[in-house]
């Protein structure tokens, strides 16, 4: 088990997600149901993580697509997923949550790297 | 078949999806690949859009969450499925795309009625 949480500050945590692809998760620390429920400022530094993710994860990882979702069915609690997709995985060009379509055949970078990347990214941000 | 294009201007235009739930799609005029390419004023303008959906679908179906996904494997054209989800719907807690768990039991309001708040909805924005 790797650790689950990459990074945190005084409104967010990441997390990744255990998957043969490179999967994460943002979350508010304050508790909201759904995105429209956040005061209009954190929901803004919200996206902003995204974009941070989403462009590490291309120049890193060089993914086919990014895919990105909000859903909390079962515990209704605001986070993002942030994907990298690529042509080999188990189900592209599915969702995640969708049919498997074949055994993933994907070499990919480490994710260690990757994480110091997000966090120096992040931290960099937060100073800017 | 009811129409499928609920809504247009000048950068966006609205979209339902069939489904035994209330879930509409918003696509840009322009092609982007992935959420990071769109300019950043017309980034801000599709998650204001989004604010307007989830406001209005909370307001007229009582959902018990709002979903939200941004995936494009297949065509990679930016785009926002926003679906309200209900305890009876057949999917529920998964996602829509994920495994189903039972036949759908639900009673939902007129739909042609909700797609002219929203449109409503969005016109007040667009001219405030």
């Amino acid at each position: 088990m790797g650790r689950l949480r990459i990074y945190e500050d005084d409104n967010f945590f990441i997390e990744k997600e255990e998957s043969e692809i490179p999967w994460l998760k943002i979350f508010t620390k304050e508790l909201y149901k759904e995105l429209g429920d956040m005061p209009k400022e954190l929901r803004k530094q919200l996206f902003e993580i995204f974009d941070i993710i989403e462009d590490e994860m291309k120049k890193y990882y060089n993914p086919a697509k990014i895919n990105m979702a909000s859903f909390g069915n079962m515990l209704p609690h605001v986070h993002l997923h942030v994907m990298a997709r690529f042509e080999k995985d188990s189900y592209f060009p599915n969702p995640m949550w969708d049919e498997k379509l074949r055994e993933a055949d994907l070499d990919l970078a480490d994710e260690e790297e990757f994480y110091k990347r997000v966090v120096e990214a992040l931290k960099q941000f937060s100073l800017g």
